[in-house]
């Protein structure tokens, strides 16, 4: 199957156990990883619009995806020194390339997913 | 953030617990199986094959990650009827349009996973 999209071939084939891309694979197919990236594709985001957004995340898994996500340099953290405290969440530069990618991935799974579901069973 | 691709929209924005395009969201991004179909969107594979590409990957966690695509009807199975057996796996059409996606979402963590590793450390 030919892909239009002007990509870097993948090495080979062959998906090597313990290097970095399976790392950074991993962080950003992760459950919420996924949605918390789509989500932030539409613009900054406080925690409270996250949690509303990946229904089921509890605080804990999106505390830690935030920070595996922002330790990639994918997502940017902002604490406004106000008071009550405030933090927004936005992606930076890289995590918009990367967003551009996920979004069509999780939209195609929208639209696919009650046959996929029916052929189940 | 714009998206070009023709795209649905997503539904408001949030992603709803327990509907079925979270579970389908789970299958094509759980670990192998996001490996498996970009191995296969490269052409039909024996199961040999596909355990060296998705290195690390134990015999159980392929078997149970190509029958849950199988299922999904993103992948076909086929067994020929020859001595040795012989099964190839290749992708159905529906897999096809979801591994357009996939590709490019992998070329690009291939491309940048060493930059994001290099900031964790």
């Amino acid at each position: 199957m030919e892909v239009s999209n002007q990509v870097t071939r993948l090495p080979d084939g062959v998906f090597p156990a313990g290097c970095p891309s399976r790392v950074v694979l991993d962080h950003v197919t992760s459950k919420w990883g996924v949605l918390v990236l789509v989500a932030l594709s539409e613009g900054t985001h406080r925690w409270g619009e996250l949690r509303r957004r990946a229904e089921g995340v509890s605080e804990k898994m999106l505390a830690q995806t935030l920070k595996t996500l922002e330790r990639d340099g994918l997502v940017h953290r902002e604490a406004h020194p106000v008071i009550p405290p405030h933090v927004d969440y936005r992606l930076t530069e890289m995590g918009q390339g990367l967003a551009a990618l996920l979004v069509p991935l999780v939209a195609w799974v929208f639209d696919h997913a009650d046959a996929i579901v029916g052929e189940n069973t």
